[in-house]
C-alpha cells in the first residue's frame, strides 16, 4: 500500500510509546488471566477517569468479543436488543450476537444514530406476550458507524427511557475515543459511565495493538462477568498485554491526545474538500470523510492514495470514505488536498 | 365465548371422525417413538400423495417446533435464513430461530409473500466476507400470514432462484391446506415437494388436535434428522396420536375436504361483506377474511361474534379478521352477515 | 406386539375417562395457548394438591421439552447442572442441556438417586474461578431412571444443601406418579412442591395421550416462564388438549389410581418371579421390575410377551426389564408367573 | 513475583525477536482481518514445514477460541465431542463447547492420553439412536495437560480409527511445541498435519506475546472457516500482529528452539530432583515436571520460588508443579535443587 492510506484506523502498527512499554515491562514475571499488576493498575486509572471506583471492568481482543461477552452476560435466552439499523451487531459481526442466541430487533437510525421515539416504536411493536422476543438490552455506537456522535443531551434522554422501560443501555465503544475528542462533543468518559450500564472503550482504533476494556458500571451484572469472558474465548493467559497497553494510553492524557489527533486531521480533509468546491455527503463530527467526488478524480486519486469508494451517486459521481488515524500526517492531508485541487 | 367464534381456525378440537379413530386404537400396544404401525401407514400414503417414494417424514406436535427442528437440521451456525418481514418465525416465535443461533434476513413482503427479486436483493446486501453471516435458506409459508396463496409460477420461479444460487427452499405449511385449498391454487402437494427441499403439513389447523408433518425432499438434509427431532423435545413417547390423525386425514381425502369446507365458508363471508356495500383490506384467498368495519359496527357485532380487530384505519373504522374452519357452519356465517346487514 | 407386553407404560393410547372427556367437550370453542377453560381448571385443582396457590404451572407436550423449557428458564450461560450419571438429560436426550447451551456435570449414582455428598463434592470439583462452569442447578428424577425412589429424608438433605448453597432444585417427574404411589414413599405432591424450585409431573407414562406439567414454586422463576414455552416450541395452539386431560386426572383422584394400579401389578410380578426361585436384580419400588433369569428362559418368554433384556450376565443368564402400565392386567401378569414356572 | 517462577510458561511477555520484528514493521501499513502481508508469509512458511500446500490456517488469539471456532466449524447440534476426562475444554474452558451447543463425552485418561480402546468404547456407549448425541470428533491435545506426549504410533492408531468410524481428529496444540521438541517425541508437523483433520499450533506458551495458528486439512471443513472466526470474534483488525509473531517463530526454527530449552531445563529439575532423593510423580516428558515433595520442604521453596501445589498424598507430602518457558534460566534452575539439597 501507498504510505497515504486513508482505508482505516487500524492500517499500522501501535503508537510508539505502547511498544516501547511492552519492551520495558518483558521479563518482568506476571500473574495471568487478569491478574498481572498492569491491568490491574490500569483499570484503577480508568476507575478515577470514569469516576467509577466500583466499576467492574474487563480488557479483551477485539471489539467484536466485547459485543459478545456482554451481551451474554446481561441476557436470559428470551431477551433482544434494539439496534440501530447500520449497528455492527446487525451488519458486520456474522450474527454473532444470533450465535449465542439473542434476536436482534431493527430501528431505522438516523445519522447512524437511535432516538427515544425509535426505541418506543420498538417496544411497541414488540409486546405480544408471549409470542414475541422480550426488548431488554438497547445496543449503540458512540462514535456511529458513520461518524457521527451522540449529545449528552440524546444520550440522557435514551438512558432515561432505558431506566424507565427495565432495558439495559450498551454502548459499543470502538471509537469513543474519536466520539470524546471531537469537537462538537460534550460527554465524558463519567457521563457514559454514569449514563450507560455497560460500555466498551475501544483501544485498537485509536493507537494500541489490540485490546477494548469492558467496563460494567450496573453492580447487578458485574458478579459473574469473569466467567462469560473465559467462556467466549476472552481470557487471555498474557492478559499483561492488555494491560501494559491500557496503561500506558491512560496513565497519561495519551488515549485522547492521539483521537484528537486523528480527528483534527480529519477536519483538516474536510475543510479542503469543501474548500475545493467539492461536496460532502455528511458533516465531519469524528475521524471519518464522507465525501461526493466525481468519479473520474477518485481514479486520479487512487494512483496516489487508498480509500473505500463507499457508494455510486448520480452524475458520474461516487461517495468515498476518507479515514485519519494516530499514524495519519499532516503531510498526507495536505498532500490529498493538492491532488484534490491539481 | 359466544358459539360463533371467528377468532381463529383453532378454537375447537378435532373433527369427530380424527377422535373415533382414537378411541377405536386405543388399546392396541404399539411401539414409541416413530415406530408405530399408525405413524409407519401415515407416512407411507404422505409418500403417495407427494409422489415422492422416498421423502422422509416426521411428525411433532406444533408449528414452532417444525421450524426449529428443520431450521436446526439444515443450517451451520454461521448460516442465515432470509424470511419475508410478516414471516411467522421472525415475528411470532419468541426468537425460536435466534435462540438456535441463526440469524434472520428481512425482506420486504408483497402481499405477504416473498419474491426473486427480494431474496436476490437480501443476498447482494449479505454478501460481505466474512463479516456477515451467509444467506443459505430461504423460508416461506403457504397460505401466507395474511392469507394470501403462492402460485406454481411464483414458487418455481424462487425454488430456481435457490437451486441456483444454492439455498435450501423451506416452506412453512401451518396452513397449507387452505392454499391448496384455494379457487385460485394451482399447486398439488407432490408439486411442493418437488420444488422445496424441505416443509411441512400443518394438522392443527385444518381439524387435528395437534401434529405437523415434516417433510424432507433433499436426501442430502434427511440422513440424521431423527436426532434434531429428539434433540429438540419433538419425539412423542406415544407417537401413534400423530400417526393415528394423520392416517385419518390422508387415507382419504379429508385433510382437503376440511380444508376447502373453511375456504368456501370464508367466500361466503367476504362476498356478504362486499353485498352489504362494506370493503375488504384484501382478496380473501384462503379461510382469512380481512374487512374495514365502521367502529360502531364491529361494537355491535362483538356483542354476538367473537373476532380480531387488526388495525385502526381512518374515519373511524378498522380493519377486522375473520377466521373460518372445519368447524364454522353456514348458519354462524349468516347470522353474521345478516347482523351486518341489519 | 402379543397383548401382553411389559416392555414400556407408554405402549397403550389412554385411560378411557381421558378420550371421553376429549370427546364430551370437542365442540366448545376455546382460547388457544394455555388460555382455554380446561387448562386453569386443571391448573387450579394442581395447586390446590400441591397447596401451594401460587405455583406457576405450564402443560407441555413432552419430557424432554419440559426438561429444555425448564433448565433454559433457570440458567445463564455459564452455568451448569447438576445430575446423576443415569440421568436422563444425560443419557437419553440426545444433548438436548447442551444444545441449548448448558454443560452437565455428572455425579456417580446409587441406585439412581443422588446424594447430598455426590453433590457437594461436585461443587469442589467445580469450584476453579472462572475457569470451570458454575454449579447452579441440581437435575434429579423421582422415580429414577431406574425405578428407585426417593424418601423424604433424601429429598429433604438435598434441599436443604441446594437452599445452602444456592443452587435451584429442579425434579424430573416423568414417573412421580410411579414415585408417589409406591408404598415405600413418605412424600405428597406438597412436599415436592415445598422441597424443589421447579419441578414436573408426567402424564404420558401414567395414562395420558400426552402431557406434561411444569410446577414453579420459586416465584423468581416463575415471571418470564411463558416466553420459554413458546421459543421451544412448547405452545400448543389447542392448549385444551392438554388441559382436559390434566383436569380429568387430578379433579378426582385417577392419576394416582393408575399409577398404584400399575405398582401394584409390579410387585405381583415381582413376588411371583422371586416365588418361582428367581432373583431380582434390584428390589422393585415402582412399575418397573428388573430380574435376573435364564437366557433359555428368557427366550421362552419372548414367544409370549415382550420386554427389554437390559444387559448380560454371568453363568448364561441376563437382567431383562418388565413395565407394567395402567392398562397392564392382572391376566397378564398371572400368565406371564405361569409362564416362568412352567 | 520473584524472579524464579516456576508457576507456568506464560508469565513473561514475548521472545526478544518477536518484540523487535513489532517495532521494526510498527509503520508498515496493511491490510485488516488477516490481509496483512505478515500472515499470509507466516502461513506460507508454515504450509512448507507442514508439507501441506494447501493446507488452510486462520491466526487466533487464544486457546479457547481455537477451540470453540474449529469445534463450531466441524458439528452439527446433535453431534458430539469425545474427550479425556483431564482435557482442558471439559475442565479448564468454563463449559465453552456446551455454550456453542455441544455434548462432550468423556473417556478414561491414561497419562492423560485417550486410547484407540477408549474411543471405541465411548461409541458402543453413545449408539442409542436417536436418542443419544452421535460422536463426531475427537479432542486430545499433544502435549495433554499432564505434560506427556502422543508417539507416532499413538497417534496412528486414533487417526485410523478415527477415518474408519467417521469422526474427525482435532488436535489440541497449546503445547504442540514442547511434544515435538520431547527426547521422546517422534512426530513432526507434517505427521500431525497428515494425521489430523485439524489441529491448532500453540504459539502463547512457546514465547509469543499472544497467538494460536489453526490448521485445517481436511479440505471439506475449511470452506467456510473464516466465517466461524469473525462470528466467535478471533478475527483481528490489526491481524499483523499475530502474523509478525508466526513469521519470526517459522522463518527460522526459533519456535522448536525456544521449546527444546524449555524441555531441557525441565530435564535438568528433574534429574536435580531424583539425585536429590525425592520421588516424580510421572516421567518428564516435555516441559511440566511433577514431583513429590515433603510439605515442610514445600513451605521453604515458596520463600524463595513460585510454583503451584497440585495434589495432597499421605506421608506429610504433596505433589507440585514446576513448569519451565523459552524464558527460564539454567541459574534458576540451579538455584532451585540447591536449595532442594540444602
Amino acid at each position: 500500500m501507498p504510505s497515504g492510506s486513508f482505508l482505516d484506523d487500524y492500517s499500522e502498527g501501535a503508537h510508539p510509546q505502547i511498544l516501547e512499554k511492552l519492551l520495558e515491562t518483558n521479563l518482568s514475571q506476571q500473574k495471568p488471566y487478569g491478574d498481572d499488576e498492569y491491568s490491574i493498575k490500569a483499570k484503577a486509572c480508568l476507575r478515577e477517569k470514569l469516576e467509577s471506583p466500583d466499576a467492574a471492568i474487563y480488557l479483551v481482543a477485539s471489539g467484536t468479543l466485547a459485543n459478545i461477552i456482554s451481551i451474554a452476560n446481561c441476557l436470559r435466552p428470551h431477551e433482544a436488543v434494539i439496534s440501530a439499523s447500520t449497528g455492527h451487531i446487525l451488519v458486520r459481526e456474522t450474527g454473532a450476537i444470533e450465535a449465542i442466541g439473542h434476536k436482534i430487533i431493527v430501528v431505522t437510525q438516523e445519522n447512524g444514530k437511535l432516538t427515544p421515539e425509535g426505541i418506543q416504536d420498538a417496544l411497541d411493536k414488540n409486546a405480544v406476550y408471549p409470542h414475541m422476543a422480550k426488548p431488554r438490552l438497547v445496543y449503540l455506537s458512540n462514535a456511529t458507524e458513520v461518524g457521527t456522535i451522540y449529545t449528552k443531551a440524546e444520550l440522557t434522554a435514551i438512558s432515561d427511557l432505558c431506566k424507565k422501560r427495565g432495558l439495559f443501555l450498551f454502548l459499543d465503544g470502538a471509537r469513543i475515543g474519536a466520539a470524546l475528542s471531537a469537537a462538537k462533543n460534550d460527554l465524558t468518559l463519567a457521563d457514559i459511565a454514569r449514563l450507560t450500564d455497560l460500555f466498551w472503550i475501544g483501544g485498537t482504533k485509536v493507537g494500541m495493538l489490540l485490546g477494548e476494556a469492558i467496563v460494567i458500571n450496573n453492580k447487578s451484572l458485574a458478579e459473574d462477568f469473569a466467567f462469560h469472558v473465559k467462556q467466549r474465548g476472552g481470557l487471555l493467559a498474557k492478559s499483561r498485554v492488555l494491560g501494559i497497553q491500557f496503561l500506558e494510553m491512560f496513565r497519561s492524557n495519551l488515549f485522547f491526545d492521539l483521537a484528537k489527533h486523528a480527528n483534527e486531521l480529519a477536519q483538516l480533509l474536510s475543510t479542503g474538500i469543501t474548500e475545493a468546491g467539492l461536496k460532502l455527503e455528511a458533516e465531519t463530527e469524528t475521524n471519518q470523510v464522507f465525501a461526493i467526488l466525481p468519479n473520474a478524480l477518485i481514479e486520479k486519486l487512487q494512483n496516489e492514495f487508498h480509500f473505500y469508494v463507499w457508494e455510486k451517486v448520480p452524475d458520474d459521481k461516487a461517495v468515498v470514505r476518507l479515514v485519519t488515524s494516530w499514524a495519519t500526517t499532516k503531510d498526507q492531508v495536505t498532500a490529498f488536498i493538492k491532488e484534490l485541487e491539481g
